[in-house]
């Protein structure tokens, strides 16, 4: 069949609908998020991330047998294999977890009993074991890298909690556990954002579940994507450092905003409004501010805010809000996590999210079944025809 | 800006033109490969890896002067970090080396000096780095699997021999040596294929240049891609275990196609025609079957060519030719490479195509500069409106 070249050049595919899916949807001029038909306001609320991530995965609310079963299956999947650990002692204390994370992604491939049944019921499998050593790894590497032996898992605390708890080797207060559960859910799928068309675009060569999130890590990392949370936090910090008291902040995002920089945690590619995570996010923000004494933080961060939203408003930009990533790295500072664990705890939640759209990508129906992504490009370069530049020989080089 | 929605589902992106390249073209119809201008056949003929890879990541063929600092920058490169070498020394020796190659790019960036130098010039000297690690990193492991010591590069052999001293601890006769170099240039880049995307896409995040290559080892890993040469050397070693001589060939190729298994390494989603690697690769195969006195692979394989060709032209399907994996396969197994490292080595030569990419994306002029890649999906899930499902208290759930 010959197919007419469809152009769209440079829009890094923005408007262009190249797959059907089931896992979730945005309402980007509503600002609404749905994961599998359920408002994100509604789970982050009633909800947990074991259910959510359940949810993500089965496309149905568990059963209290259901959800029995699966979290019976995390506690049996979140020891980081020893040979993972070993080769962590290897690694530069200096490295990067983001970096260290994807290079663990592989190596769960490799320690994966099932790595060779290509299944469905065994992707489900292996995806549980990826979503409860995830965050394992994170933590594992966050001991070694402070001399620390990592800690074993405690099963006996929820999924959140018992990340803090091998993070820091303290059981953490219920209230910031279960901040940091909807955090989690929260951040657990967004349709085709850059980091899920990766791991997508990975498997649908048919490479396996691994190779495809170790593609999604490496799309997170980035500073446009994952990493825009960690920037906010350090331009909190900056802000801190540069100015005596916070009626100074509206000049301080004036001179910022004139002189061309960017404002981090404004703006998204599918939201014209307020993104509603962020809404659930401020006011944890404002709850953990009073809880942990950091009301100054949380001060300045609403102050940047109306002062943001009121310069881009008066150049026409009335479309731009904040985004998930403007409170997140507040939340997680005041939760006493380290600025470069942020993107990983993304990661922790978005795991969930690119495992539920490999499946999808790898087991739709027929019909619906994306082929290998094989873009075309347009060649502006050096060109001879088709009978090719002649080749000079080296001596008759310029 | 309202844009209306390009709609493009389930095709894989096929005859979507998503950006402009510099690099290379492909004419699908009269069977033409591209890089810079120069046609493949003549760099196959003509030139060398490196002097391509020079061409590739520069836009001109190097002069004297040019080429003799790439390779000594080359030779002050080969060494993989002792860390790395320490790490993999824990990993399972039944580890799959495409696994073990995407868990070290990372690795490798943790090694980088210039990893947080984000300009042009610091992302060609990662780029060189890579492009003489890659096949190291393969090689390490490939003897520490095998319970050998890793070896030293030896800087004064010419780049593919190098690797093959390096893998197997023998210097190479020039002539083997000379045909995997013409293997190197041939794999070298292919436009916007799975894996060049998987690592624009992921650097289009403003990921580093090595996150975004970890993505393109997994994407060719998968069996639609890297993959592929693999498959067609265990299909050629099935044929030569279930049948007695050459003249039964015809039946097993009839008999597989009528019962709608695939005949790997044939048919391709760009070429129209034959491939012109493959022709290429044929000639090689030939010349190495009588040199190695593998004659019967070489016989088979081109029966099953002959055969499959006119069992799809039969079909109305003459468009199908052999592409670059029909005959790659048999050339390195000619050559003494086991099944398991073909896909590595393709790796070995596509990181030259993907580092160009990368830096494509990365300083592509303003007005040419892809945007992040954050493509649409249309939701065809649970939905109960934006105002969302009920959601269910655990007990009354089915």
């Amino acid at each position: 069949m010959a197919v007419e070249t469809v152009r769209v050049k440079n829009t890094g595919l923005r408007g262009v609908a190249i797959a059907d899916t089931k896992i979730s949807y945005i309402d980007g001029e509503h600002g609404v998020l749905i994961y599998r038909g359920y408002r994100i306001e509604e789970l982050a609320e009633r909800s947990s991330f074991m259910e959510t991530a359940f949810l993500l995965l089965n496309s149905h609310l568990p059963s209290e047998a259901e959800l029995e079963r699966f979290e019976r299956q995390f506690a049996q999947s979140r020891d980081v294999p020893g040979f993972i650990l070993d080769a962590l002692e290897k690694v530069p204390v200096q490295a990067d977890p983001m970096d260290v994370l994807q290079a663990c992604i592989p190596m769960l491939a490799m320690s994966d009993p099932e790595i060779n049944d290509e299944s469905r019921e065994a992707d489900v499998r292996k995806s549980i074991r990826l979503i409860a050593r995830v965050p394992a790894v994170v933590a594992a590497w966050h001991r070694i890298r402070n001399g620390e032996k990592p800690l074993a898992p405690d099963n006996s605390l929820p999924h959140a909690a018992n990340f803090l708890w091998q993070l820091s080797g303290k059981k953490p207060p219920a209230e910031i556990a279960h901040d940091l559960d909807v955090c989690l859910i929260l951040h657990a799928d967004h349709t085709f954002n850059a980091s899920t068309f990766a791991c997508r675009e990975v498997v649908s060569t048919k490479a396996h579940m691994y190779a495809g999130v170790a593609a999604g890590v490496g799309a997170l990392s980035g500073s446009l994507h994952g990493g825009a949370n960690e920037r906010v936090m350090k331009m909190l910090l900056e802000i801190e450092s540069e100015i005596e008291s916070a009626e100074e902040i509206g000049a301080w995002v004036k001179d910022r905003i004139e002189s061309g920089k960017k404002i981090y945690g404004m703006g998204h590619a599918v939201y014209k409004t307020v993104d509603p995570r962020s809404k659930i996010l401020k006011q944890m923000a404002q709850r953990l501010a009073e809880k942990t004494g950091h009301e100054k933080w949380y001060e300045y961060l609403t102050r940047v805010e109306k002062k943001s939203l009121s310069e881009f408003a008066a150049r026409g930009k009335s479309e731009i809000s904040t985004n998930v990533d403007f409170y997140s790295g507040v939340v997680y500072a005041m939760m006493g996590i380290p600025i470069d664990i942020m993107t990983p705890i993304f990661a922790t939640s978005r795991i969930s999210g690119w495992c539920a759209h490999v499946i999808e990508e790898k087991f739709a129906e027929a019909q619906e079944k994306p082929a290998l992504y094989r873009p075309e490009a347009e060649y502006v370069g050096h060109y001879c025809g088709v009978i090719g530049c002649t080749y000079e020989p080296m001596e008759a080089r310029e």
